[in-house]
């Protein structure tokens, strides 16, 4: 496999010579149209070559010569090449990658320091931008990641989707698959700035020829509030409640209801937060409507979140209202660790990037044996509208 | 039920009245005379009440009186009528409590800090003590907990042991079961005092009759230094070492390697700490042998991790080397929420009290994206020796 060697340039030598680019930094090969033949030549040979990152060495036709490629002059000739991405997989990624760069752009004047950005390769298929500001001088820790993997689905994993997606026979199983999204989570440093979660993601189950037997987008977001600022949950809510209204009028109750039931701690018997919005299995409207839904949510991600932020990030607070902010983040650690579905597939995920899946953990955490709030104190507030959810609009 | 109400005299009519009490935090009321009789007979008519606690309410003889009974004197007169346990249940129960006290003891000493002291009930069915120090003079966090619970088995949990125990079929269930254990953590401030965790517990499924249809004893105990110091890792392997070998040969070897893969991050690929000893479903022996077993394994305790404390405790540390304990403290956190066994045994079972499952949690914790430690440093040799666990004696 390939799949780990940092990008080439790939000479094929079949009936002829055909040639591939694939530059450093730039792995949706798709986009270049020097690359799209070889792609088209190696699906033959390799059922991973669908979106041409990996190749196989099972394959007995070719001869493969390798050698380091960077220049970045070239790449930019060859951008002028590009052709328009035609599957709903390549739009769901070009998109992923606009909306991390517009939030990474945003925080970092908000915040003042500069992101850190590690592009990685996944051994089993795929790669990731991970972009993680730690220790800044708003935010504790703020991750925007992007991944878009791809290989074949772990059997607990095709267990897990097996009730909700009939077409998957975990006899006729290891199925090969795809999956794209973007995944956000930002903890500010100010204990009445809430942390916020947003993820969306496309998963695709192939066929043997590369087209999908079954495809679903999945995702949310919601806001995770150490103390309870009303106006705070209600401009969350509307925002969400917005972009969900343009799709379909059903969406919001919808989902907001499923988002309260999703981030639940059950062995605490409270909400994560004041909840926001949660969908998975999404695939009963045309992809093409339903890739518009998940851009208009993604859009609304900073409108929802920077007013918010900016409210609240200079607010003056105590060394206990920062230490309940800790036992809130003790919280967040458990429902990730122990109830959240997309960091348990992560960790049974072989080759999963551990340090992008707990990219969502807080900086810093604490535990206190039996810490109950005093009754009617703001602490006690909050805890209140997590044991009752209600509401927002 | 009476389980979730407070202890109270009872006053029973059958044939005759039979009179017993259930005093003020002294729960084991098979040690009063006066008390067996009426236990004798409650067998009959409620499959709870072998161990007295649990009153059905489905029984049709009785009439139930009781009234809050709490006189210390009174209790101490009892004291003297105790007659000798002779189920292992009971003798189980008593050995923790008295090692419970003894640790309890010790620590506070070294800490000179007093533990807080929480007894309470399940409502399903038993009781626990829980004794906590937090923010101590040498502990950050430190707890010793005995819990002797009592009720249905969950379903989850029948699956989980159903593997191991051929006895437990599924459809038969449910059984009704009783477990009583000890289980320690303690986090020391100091980044050179290691954590250490330590628990035994005893097992036992019911048949109709109150008799054990399948019983076992696990536990364990194990280190977690944030800094290598390889004497104190020798010093408690050897204290395990000859308490396991005045039982059996194969006990250490067995359970050295038992620990080395069950306290394992699968996610991180490293061991949580330099290891000990660990076992479950230990049965293949006569169960006065293995409770001698547990007895010295648990009495090992102090000798095995008091020196090693007092020896770091005052040992001078940098905000650096407290930074790197942290983040250590947050592979504990992972270990704990993602792969116990023991914590998800408790996450399942309905009443399970949380805040004593979480006592093992530390008090604070970190995650930095990427923290690698340099080559060669202190920190790494830590993690060199948690990637290839090795022998210590």
């Amino acid at each position: 496999m390939f799949s780990s060697i940092k990008p080439r340039l790939f000479l094929r030598h079949t009936k002829k010579f055909t040639i591939g680019i694939l530059p450093q930094n730039q792995f949706n090969i798709t986009k270049y149209s020097t690359q799209k033949n070889l792609n088209n030549s190696w699906t033959k040979n390799s059922k991973f070559a669908s979106w041409g990152i990996i190749a196989s060495l099972t394959s007995g036709f070719g001869i493969y010569y390798y050698f380091k490629y960077n220049d970045p002059k070239t790449l930019s000739a060859l951008e002028n090449n590009v052709e328009k991405p035609i599957r709903t997989r390549e739009k769901m990624e070009q998109y992923i990658k606009s909306l991390q760069e517009r939030i990474v752009k945003e925080i970092e004047t908000i915040d003042n320091k500069k992101f850190y950005i590690d592009r990685w390769e996944r051994a089993q298929g795929g790669y990731g931008i991970s972009c993680i500001l730690q220790n800044g001088n708003v935010f504790e820790k703020a991750g925007v990641n992007i991944s878009v993997v791809s290989g074949e689905l772990p059997k607990p994993a095709i267990q897990q989707m097996k009730s909700r997606h009939k077409e998957l026979d975990p006899s006729k199983g290891p199925f090969p698959f795809f999956a794209a999204g973007i995944s956000i989570v930002m903890h500010p440093n100010n204990p009445h700035a809430p942390t916020i979660h947003m993820n969306y993601r496309y998963f695709e189950i192939e066929k043997e020829d590369g087209s999908p037997l079954s495809w679903w987008f999945g995702g949310g977001s919601d806001l995770t509030p150490s103390y309870l600022y009303e106006d705070d949950a209600i401009h969350f809510h509307k925002t969400l409640k917005d972009a969900c209204d343009k799709h379909d009028p059903n969406y919001y109750p919808d989902f907001k209801k499923w988002c309260d039931e999703y981030f639940y701690l059950k062995h605490r018997n409270e909400a994560r937060g004041v909840g926001g919005i949660f969908f998975d299995d999404l695939d009963n409207k045309p992809p093409e409507e339903l890739l518009a839904f998940i851009k208009q949510c993604g859009d609304s991600f900073l409108p929802s979140y920077v007013p918010l932020v900016k409210r609240r990030m200079n607010t003056a607070f105590t060394a206990e209202e920062k230490q309940w902010q800790q036992l809130r983040r003790g919280r967040y650690v458990e429902f990730n660790l122990v109830w959240d579905r997309g960091t348990k597939f992560g960790l049974q995920t072989p080759g999963a990037r551990i340090e992008s899946i707990f990219m969502s953990l807080p900086l810093t955490a604490r535990w206190e044996y039996m810490h109950i709030p005093d009754k009617n104190s703001r602490e006690d507030k909050l805890v209140q509208v997590l044991k009752h959810p209600k509401n927002w609009v």
